[in-house]
């Protein structure tokens, strides 16, 4: 079996103690069914991972001993992961595998053609946090309050590369051009993709480059791991 | 609006009439609201994507006939995707993307470490069907009946490659060596891992090469579009 791991906000170091609430004392002593003693893995997103030790276990709250670090924090590339909401369950499905992949920031962006505008971050932070705790990662991105795209991009830095998902250039696969290192962000449109005028947009950016992936037209969650993993595998942290 | 694509177990050809089942009638007439002189877009798997025209609509039946194809067939490279099943969900999410990505066969194989053995392979063909009448594709993989995979080894042809995501080789992302050229199969173990007596058999075969997916641990759908994401941009259809 392996260790149970727990992302807490609250600062870890040797000897730290960690209060638990409800739901965190809920999860570990009534679902996981530790008791004292029982040794468990925490991390904070900054303070790497470390061993701690059920030191008191109630119903409704309970605390934590911090051990050792068995990790130190390891803070994926400066890659941000744009995407334009789709049906809730796909949207959820795009942030856990965002998270898994190694993005830093996550942020839904509203587009001419998207068609979900209610986006709750809350929701999609907690199920960041529930992927960082799944796949290992010491490290929890930040989900974004959504942005219209075209706000977005009046204030775009023109020092973080732009990798957006470019439907139209389909089959014309190349390797990712070096301009596409740290910082960038991965822009994966809509289902309908980007309006003309959008994607005009886009064009027209310096710092922008379209990419395409394959053949065939991915859906928005196949699309968003297809491309984070492209960049991942040249210029990220794999 | 973009034009309606269907499926059909059907030949395709220049004036050929295709007769509809019950389900495809009430989806096209039903759901989608077509009636006769509408024209669609129609696969089998084999002859390419063909304009059709609604001749016969009816509530249980229908007649469509074939105007002209619009694309040729554009068969995958041979790339299968072998994954040990999950929970359910993600099993459709699997065979969904490997269709998406482009794989030529899907097969679900057991290993020491899956838990879920019961596979609905028809329900699973039909996600495929779906996903290629979805993604623009003119092929649809075969899923086929579940191995295990001390059997599927067993009479595995050296011809083929085989590459298998190990989780203990990460953090070690190299490029995908020319090994790994069609054709080749794609190895995605259980949420456990392999079992050390498994990795020791996959280790020994010539053909089998061991893959990392970077340095957090990916959930199996994760790591099916992962591969086949690097795969496909390194030697397939991109």
């Amino acid at each position: 079996m392996s260790k149970v791991r727990l992302f807490v906000d609250h600062p870890l170091g040797a000897g730290q103690t960690v209060p638990l609430d409800r739901d965190q004392a809920h999860y570990l002593f009534g679902v996981m069914r530790l008791g004292p003693g029982a040794v468990l893995s925490l991390f904070n997103g900054q303070d790497g991972e470390w061993d701690a030790e059920v030191t008191e276990a109630a119903k409704r709250r309970g605390t934590l001993t911090c051990i050792a670090q068995t990790r130190p924090l390891q803070e994926p590339p400066d890659l941000w992961l744009l995407f334009a909401p789709i049906k809730k369950a796909r949207t959820d499905f795009i942030v856990e595998k965002a998270t898994e992949m190694g993005a830093r920031r996550i942020c839904p962006v509203l587009t001419e053609f998207t068609n979900s505008e209610r986006v709750r971050v809350d929701r999609l932070q907690a199920h960041a946090v529930e992927a960082a705790e799944q796949c290992g990662g010491t490290y929890v991105p930040e989900v974004a309050e959504p942005v219209k795209l075209d706000r977005l991009l009046d204030g775009w830095d023109p020092a973080r590369a732009l990798m957006f998902c470019d439907e139209t250039r389909i089959g014309a696969a190349d390797d990712l051009p070096d301009t596409l290192r740290a910082p960038t962000a991965i822009l994966i449109g809509p289902e309908g993709g980007f309006s003309p005028r959008e994607r005009d947009r886009l064009r027209g950016m310096d710092c922008a480059t379209g990419v395409s992936l394959g053949p065939r037209i991915l859906r928005a969650d196949t699309a968003a791991v297809a491309a984070l993993t492209l960049w991942q595998n040249a210029h990220g942290d794999w």
